[in-house]
């Protein structure tokens, strides 16, 4: 490894473009970014801007729902089947707590900068609505909500035997590897974000930082694929000791899903989850590498319609099944979102289970993303609630209010059942 | 006017929204703000943001077509009637001049902010480019194209005797503007932008001016008609002498549209020019009031497909003709576009006439909107270019640039064809 790292990392820090991608050495084989060039494909200056300031505020909020107008993308396509979601609406007459004082329930929206927001009870849709001119058929951003549904297609691959046990080594499957600090982890160290490489998400928003140029490379640029940070990190823990969340380590799980599959991410996507679950539209993979012909950025790439994350909300609030199918095993399911709930360091507010974050003591579980992403799933009370937001990164209060408003109205949800 | 200027004048000042729009007062009966407020229509601090913005340079190549995600739009439908363009495209084999060096043309691409480009030489596409993740389906805006467009749908209105003469005041259409600046004005002085009227577009754009307070009442917030900008300036110059651009005269033109047709002009917009034109995909107008129940922005909002955008030039080289009907007459087209095409002003290099731009001494002519939106015609080549960029505001050279692109476009066209 030492010689690819030499040949990296100057051009990285001089932000410069690579000839061609480092993995290519490694056995995979995307198109050269040479030729890409020559096609007149590569991304214009106006989206390496746009990409550099997707997250900036006043702008996420028309970005996270056009994600396709800023990024490479793969159609994950939906099935033939698909039933309409049943619907009791009613108005939402609660109110949440911020700071003692009673917020009215619908006031949730414009304070927690909210795009779209739906509630749905024991399998009926309660609560449905748009803002910002989106609406049933715009596609939003997940961020790390990819990281859950990552998760729930490693759940499939193991259900059907092509990962044989989340115990296995990492380069069991991706042999490639080896001699990176991916070296000696399992599948389950980096669904626990226990893998030990110093690589965090943080650092990529620092300018300046070695992170930052990374993102660069891979993110703005598509000079090269994601999984190529792994050739260009250290370890900097014993692996399956440590919490330590990192979205790099969802994008090699994602390339432990495609070899041990041996299909496209994208396809199997489609094939194994977004089919036989009913989405009632097709989602789109952010891809990296030239030309979108590599890989889905697993860690943060997936975008669909707010009703097909209730769905993904639903399946797991019914242990795996969804359009009278078992799309994932209960098994899974139980180990993913099962109690206790543990807290990710003694006396932290949270806990985490295979790319899905829990609340200590609390029995719901969330996939959570960047800004305002959220599926959150209560099983006492058999209520979904996907919320799909644009809050500034500063913003220190927003998701504690949030909180507040998702326990809320589960208990509002529950006492409209009885 | 004097009491209604002075209940405007402090709220616009303080950029408070007003309780009501004012031209309530003058006969017409939008929505009141009031009830959009409590019905929870009223656009985010988001999208209020998203509209102060969508010129920023890094945000327009998304924004110029994504303009139904910032504004209020109302669409306009297309006909079951369109034909496919014929095709016979070929490489941009040809250079155009910068400084005396030979550019290869399809580096007009990046070099222009371009977002879409396509040749149309004798009814049939020689080349036609989608950048930046748009395609064939993607509405672009079109800025001031609308005025070019709104001045078809004009000469639609006196083909049908709807408006009898453009020497008519524009108060007989609309009485409404008795003793506003409009008053004494004719349809002629709008179209040749000689309304003498005090409002100039580059004011709205001067942070703290009275037209940036204006522009953030209606353009950002919704909380005034357009129209109503006539109620709140003042007349500068004598009617018919000097030509003086402003969108506000193009706002007015539609205003007379709507009360000389009895139709509104989206519908208008629809059933006399887009569905008789064999347009192939919907458009849509930004509209402004609260709650997109107001009027279409005739001088900036449309936004249509680059092929749409192809089929109004081919219909102007073709003397008002597209498929197969006469859409609006050869006499209305004559005196849009015919010569001399004198200079605005003694010694400029534009001219201006019917709401499109001529250049003095050339037989071309062309839609022209802010930020690089072109329809360019030429005649004698029988040629059309559209051109849909995302050009910083404060560049210098593109404007130049482009204007040699298209003279060596419609040369090379033109030896293709022979």
């Amino acid at each position: 490894m030492k010689a690819s790292l030499a040949r990296v990392a100057l051009p990285l820090m001089l932000g410069a473009a690579l000839a061609g991608p480092v993995v290519a050495q490694q056995g995979a084989a995307p198109a050269p970014a040479a030729a890409e060039a020559a096609s007149g494909t590569e991304p214009s200056a106006a989206i390496l801007e746009l990409r550099r300031r997707f997250l900036d505020p006043g702008f996420m909020a028309l970005a996270f729902h056009n994600m396709d107008g800023i990024f490479a993308t793969q159609a994950v396509e939906n099935g033939q089947r698909s039933h309409a979601l049943p619907r009791a609406e009613r108005p939402l007459d609660f109110t949440y707590d911020v700071d003692g004082r009673p917020i009215p329930a619908e006031d949730v929206l414009e304070r927690t900068f909210t795009n779209a927001l739906m509630i749905v009870r024991d399998g009926k849709v309660v609560y449905e609505r748009y803002r910002n001119f989106t609406d049933e058929r715009t596609r939003f951003t997940s961020m790390s909500m990819s990281k859950s549904i990552t998760s729930i297609l490693i759940g499939i691959a193991v259900d059907q035997g092509a990962i044989r046990s989340i115990d296995d080594q990492i380069t069991t499957y991706v042999p490639e590897l080896k001699g990176t600090p991916y070296d000696g982890v399992t599948i389950r160290d980096a669904l626990e974000m226990k893998t030990g490489v110093d690589r965090s998400d943080g650092d990529q928003l620092k300018a300046g930082s070695e992170g930052a140029a990374r993102r660069e490379q891979i993110l703005v640029r598509n000079a090269l694929p994601a999984v190529d940070e792994a050739f260009m990190i250290r370890r900097k823990a014993e692996p399956g000791k440590t919490f330590d969340y990192s979205t790099l380590n969802v994008t090699i799980l994602g390339w432990v899903l495609e070899k041990a599959t041996g299909q496209p991410i994208t396809a199997f996507t489609s094939r194994h989850l977004w089919q036989p679950m009913g989405a009632e539209a097709p989602a789109y993979w952010m891809a990296d590498g030239p030309g979108a012909k590599g890989r889905p950025l697993t860690g943060m790439g997936y975008n669909a319609t707010m009703r097909d994350y209730a769905r993904i909300g639903m399946m797991m609030l019914d242990q795996g099944r969804a359009n009278g199918r078992q799309v994932v095993s209960r098994k899974w399911v139980s180990e993913t979102t099962g109690g206790p709930h543990p807290a990710i360091a003694p006396g932290a507010s949270r806990g985490y289970q295979f790319l899905w974050w829990t609340v200590p003591g609390m029995p719901a579980y969330m996939a959570d993303g960047l800004a305002g992403q959220y599926i959150y799933i209560d099983p006492p009370t058999r209520t979904v609630i996907v919320k799909l937001s644009y809050v500034p990164l500063t913003s220190r209060q927003t998701g504690e209010e949030t909180s507040a408003f998702f326990r809320a109205a589960c208990a509002w949800a529950a006492r409209q059942g009885r």
